[in-house]
């Protein structure tokens, strides 16, 4: 193990204090990037596959050519983990449209890995939920996971005056997503919703679903509108970095929280994160 | 005049080649950022006012406290063009929302001026026009100049392959903008006429608009439909880069380009930008 923590910066690992990249590049210069982003217990990095699979997608439909292949793409992340012993924290993979002639075409993007200190997620439920407050937006490019996040840095002074949690984010009423987290909602009859489109696909989110599917718990992916998460029995969102959160009110919606689909869904998933965990140790 | 090209970046002067800025900043995670460019002939950089006046704006639209004045920001930027000699060449100021422990709040933006090699402006009106390609897009928070190219950039290929020079933004067929320059018509009456919301206000937009109003020309900002483009007289598009570049082409409408009014605008712009050049000789 090195003595300083590292990071990977377009072909080099660099101490981690030293990872920066030009003015000039197009991630910077023109907001043009993506990036995917896990949480690592311990030496393990959670869903890496899932989370590979998405930044490989990402870099496709972005037309951001990776000068690694996917094996690279691991080493290079277990050698920034091994670089420092940390109990929980986060992988950054970002790749930039790196420099460009005419600050347009797109030559050799660049890759970066970094690590970033992270909170634990909680090791129950949260016994109570959060507030959502919802705000007309649909993200460009949804299926990707861009570094885009103008409107929700922009909003976060607005979020805070209504004094709500986190943004949820509707198309014209369409359900889309909070800017971190997928949303989903348990129906009068126990089924389990979740927004098809316009939005990013979660792993979290895609790992709720195929447990809840082993579990018994019957569910759907189709359009979702603002009004079903008022009248929903639960509602609650996914995240890599907290697993599942109980969404106690929408606007002015008030929701029990937490439900009891909700809480089999966290047990099923601690479950499931732990035999991950116990498969994949190093 | 220092030896090195010199570049400033978050507080100090740095070797151009050397201006980074590290990763965890919330430009490049976040794509949260403004900047302004602006043409500089030998040393004086163009409608310095009007693009410190857009930049103000933009930091303060974006809640992006900065640390130095319009004074300030004036001596940083003369200072970045005297260490270097050349006959054109385009400053760009950057502000990012810096670093941000929980990546979303902002603390301490970071502040870089860069300088950057630009061809000259063609010397009189592009005797042929250009081809625009329109597409469905209104850009977030349009009032700003933010790094958000997103689409512009991943558009390239489709312009590419349809045969066009440039993007024609609409929104449900209101005309916005192309992604760096602002659009003008000439109406059946010889009106001319050019959007006036949900599009960046262009610094050469404005001293067109201040030029045609002295050479008699009427004109008026109102919402602008798209059918309007393929029927004007003559139209034409706006930047400090390239001042009036003729439209030719429309998707499948041609024009008649350069109009008579296009040239008298272009003749009137030129001679406005010569006099600002010799009031601010330095």
């Amino acid at each position: 193990m090195s003595a300083t923590p590292l990071a990977y910066v377009d072909g080099a690992f660099v101490p981690a204090a030293d990872a920066c990249l030009p003015i000039e590049d197009l991630g910077l210069q023109r907001g043009y990037g993506i990036f995917d982003y896990l949480r690592v217990s311990g030496s393990v990095p959670l869903f890496l596959d899932d989370h590979l699979d998405r930044f490989l997608r990402s870099a496709d439909i972005m037309r951001l050519p990776l000068a690694h292949d996917r094996q690279g793409l691991e080493s290079i992340i277990h050698e920034v983990i091994d670089s420092e012993a940390l109990t929980v924290s986060g992988i950054r993979i970002l790749l930039t449209g790196g420099p460009s002639s005419d600050g347009y075409t797109i030559s050799s993007p660049r890759l970066a890995v970094i690590r970033q200190p992270l909170s634990a997620p909680p090791g129950q439920l949260p016994a109570t939920g959060i507030g959502l407050c919802s705000y007309g937006y649909q993200r460009q490019l949804s299926s990707v996971k861009t570094t885009d996040y103008l409107m929700a840095v922009w909003l976060q002074p607005w979020l805070k005056e209504r004094g709500g949690d986190d943004i949820l984010y509707h198309d014209g009423g369409l359900v889309r997503e909070c800017p971190r987290s997928n949303v989903f909602l348990v129906d009068e009859v126990g089924f389990l919703v979740t927004p098809k489109d316009g939005m990013l696909p979660g792993i979290t989110r895609k790992q709720v679903l195929a447990v809840a599917e082993r579990i018994g718990i019957p569910s759907v992916q189709r359009e979702v509108r603002l009004e079903e998460l008022h009248r929903a029995r639960e509602v609650f969102i996914t995240s890599s970095t907290r697993r599942i959160v109980p969404v106690r009110q929408i606007d002015d919606h008030i929701l029990s929280a937490p439900g009891p689909v909700t809480q089999m869904l966290w047990d099923a998933f601690l479950a499931h994160e732990q035999a991950y965990l116990r498969a994949h140790a190093r």
